[in-house]
């Protein structure tokens, strides 16, 4: 059905309003060459115009050669690009878009104005336009997709469809928290990892990044503070700039965010949020000690400000011991708890989690309903039929076991490459390693001589709200196998020798 | 891996720390029945304390009787709940919660105190709770399931994972708008429509709830104004409340929206958005026509207004002529277009999209990628490798048909059935049927005796913000087979006579 605006009231011939919107689509390649047109019967029929307005209006545009009728089928867009004479727009339809002919209106000149987040920060639009043959990739923010057991996965995804039928087409639950099977396993996965938790307090979400957006949407109106590591992890910055908040990083040291200067930010700004990445940070790869996060909870409930605790790799441990969640803390409801599975799992699903107890869980299940409704019902049966707390765990192990190995290829070659004045921490999980340059360097400005020698990586200043300059860098990984990283870590290093 | 929070600073022995957290957990169910607990050895390692602690731990947790050891498998929850004695929850972990020992934070109970939108409306609340064992239900927002070919989508899902295998793994394309191919297959349908539309303006979303979303976000802050329908899509009225906006309606009579009180609320409110559905309207059925169209987007362009177009049924025709879409009327930018798969196709695949021309574009770009990075890539793939333009007017043929001849029985069954006093407009597409109760008579308070009959429908206050009691209510009439309408019918047609 071809909706084309008519004006009965012009002077224009209705066969001439249809040619010249048919023609200017044409012109537009909004309809492409191959297209097919409706039927004239059809079109006539939609329209209320008798059909022959219809005819006349495609014979004007075969005789112009932008069209060519099919005896018995149709008639067809042609290959018209070699003829000339663009029609300038004249009627008020929307092709004329595309033709600019009318400037934007003021409200969209201001919206661009106003914007506080880039569709692409500096790195990234670095790097999508660099063509080294063989770039390593160290700037991602995934884990690796090979971990996945794709066809396990497909297969479990047919037999959910074949098995619930029209029952995984709907919209599914969408005042619970989603699917309740997968709650169900979601809330065992989590108790079983040290986090007691019910299926009535699970949220899905679609990734851990709508989980932060919702949480953050409830929580803090635009002007409002809301305290974050600094650096910390970049979506996180982008989201809760992109919602008009006043961000303030509180400076951490080698052991997590400094309580004393979390302190004094409580204090002095009264945020309305504190988010944090407790463990196997991002970027920086560092944990914060059972005994910082009992002072951070204790920190939260004096002043009442709630913590989103951001746990997406915590699960992904190499070395040393395991550092309860602040969840695990949490005896009150001070604590919302983030987990996804994009990084043991696979990004793709696009099914995050949270966990919260007490009326903000409500609070956030209405505001899930409000923004999309829910995640898909089909995904989540299919995610629900693939894993249960054995395959979790079993599948924790199989990827805890690649990415160490990987990890410890980069420390190595780190060890092998990296001249004086280059320094790190060990990170005892995650996915991140967190390079600290000779004094000065600005990791931005190194970017641009890693990519011409094959290596990609994201430059610390995009981790910070104020995007300040800084000499040091987040490396992933996990992407690699061992060869790869250590050829990677050499042309870095070759870099930085290039930049002393 | 199972993070216990131990604390070594404390008095009692870490074994005791460990009996009590998992004690806690068996005890609140958070480790259920037959869940296997860590092996000693393993998680002596996770938390760094000797193998003989955790033993010693599980020991004292088997001699109680809430734990089974099986020889050379592991230590089991067991039926524990035949036991007593409950244990008060007396050590910082996150068990209490469930037990309530500390009230909530203040935050948690503002947050609660604040809330502008109930998780189920009056009548859901009704409608969930009804137990009638043959509900026939005219309540539903969403078309017939049955429409949707899921043998043929299973395949194609099936086809596309085995083709692009790991590709489809990533969260896909965060940067242009999603799966470039299912772009510029959208833009081809509509193209084909008569909405002249190119890939690099269309967004795809999670549903046209999200596209909704990201627009009001982008373009109302807290307590702006944004103007709707009286009455208008209940989704969307929730989604605006909940974010602080100042919602208000505007009267419509049986073409549509007014736009004489469209240009008063214009000059006494200064919206930042004027939220539509011109055609086949939810709930009322109406549409508007092409003249009032033109003249409501030179309103909106005078006042510097953007229009949202909620085309969510506007292919769904069943009579009379196709009336254009406000988005091909449009010349400058104004209008932002909105659809979903959900209704030709079915709600399950969660993707809808939007179209918009100039800088707004990727202001709502962006704000995808901060809010929810992406939507399945996987989903995508398969639904572009399911749809073509041809497909997808074949689809919407074969709904037309379907759902035409259900309105048909509905109109037929209200003539047949209805008593004096009530009144409806015949929809000429579209999912629903707007019908006008003998005045005085409250829809709301229909409900339940409508419900003890065997029949559901939205009660018409649930389309307004203020949630006036209304004399109407709406019925969507394509989810049963005519011979269930016309029973559904007669149902309703006796409850309103118990009313008069």
């Amino acid at each position: 059905m071809m909706r084309i605006p008519l004006n009965r009231a012009d002077t224009a011939p209705l066969y001439t309003q249809i040619y010249k919107f048919l023609r200017q689509q044409i012109e537009t390649e909004a309809l492409v060459v191959g297209s097919r047109l409706p039927a004239s019967r059809e079109l006539a029929t939609d329209l209320g115009v008798s059909r022959v307005t219809v005819i006349n209006a495609i014979a004007e545009l075969e005789a112009e050669g932008f069209v060519t009728s099919v005896q018995g089928s149709g008639a067809y867009v042609s290959d018209w690009l070699s003829l000339v004479e663009p029609l300038v727009g004249e009627t008020a339809t929307s092709a004329v878009l595309s033709a600019g002919v009318f400037p934007w209106p003021n409200w969209q000149t201001r919206i661009e104005q106003d914007a506080t987040v880039s569709l692409y920060s500096d790195h990234e639009r670095q790097i999508v336009s660099c063509n080294h043959p063989d770039l390593i990739q160290f700037a991602s923010g995934m884990g690796s997709t090979e971990v996945f057991d794709l066809d396990a996965f497909r297969r479990t995804f047919q037999a959910v469809l074949r098995r619930d039928g029209a029952d995984a087409l709907g919209y599914g639950d969408t005042t619970h928290g989603g699917y309740e099977p997968l709650r169900a396993t979601i809330a065992q996965i989590l108790s079983n990892s040290g986090i007691p938790t019910h299926a009535e307090n699970v949220l899905i979400t679609s990734g851990s990044q709508q989980a932060i957006s919702l949480v953050a949407h409830l929580l803090v109106k635009p002007g409002e503070t809301i305290l974050v590591e600094s650096p910390t992890y970049e979506g996180g910055l982008n989201l809760f700039m992109s919602m008009g908040a006043n961000v303030v990083g509180v400076p951490m040291d080698e052991d997590g965010i400094r309580l004393d200067a979390l302190e004094a930010a409580l204090q002095s700004h009264q945020p309305k949020l504190i988010y944090t990445i407790p463990t196997f940070h991002n970027p920086t790869g560092t944990s914060l000690d059972t005994q910082r996060r009992r002072q951070l909870i204790a920190l939260a409930q004096q002043y009442n400000v709630p913590i989103v605790e951001d746990d997406f790799v915590g699960e992904l441990r190499y070395e040393g011991y395991a550092q309860p969640a602040l969840k695990a803390l949490d005896t009150d409801g001070s604590v919302i708890y983030i987990n996804t599975f994009s990084k043991a799992l696979v990004p793709g699903l696009r099914l995050g989690f949270l966990a919260a107890n007490g009326p903000v869980f409500e609070q956030l299940v209405i505001l899930k309903r409000a923004n999309d409704r829910s995640s898909s019902d089909m995904m989540q049966r299919a995610l629900d039929a693939y894993i249960t707390v054995g395959r979790y765990q079993a599948q924790l192990r199989k990827v805890g076991r690649i990415y160490r190995r990987r990890r410890n290829a980069m420390l190595a070659a780190l060890e092998q490459f990296m001249p004086e004045g280059v320094g790190w921490q060990r990170p005892f999980g995650g996915l991140f390693l967190w390079l600290q340059l000779p004094d000065g360097m600005d990791a931005a400005e190194l970017l641009s001589l890693a990519l011409e020698q094959g290596v990609a990586f994201v430059p610390g200043s995009a981790f910070f709200a104020d995007k300040r300059p800084f000499s040091a860098l987040r490396l992933n990984f996990t992407v690699h196998e061992p060869e790869i990283i250590e050829v990677g870590i050499e042309r870095l290093a070759k870099a930085i020798k290039m930049k002393v």
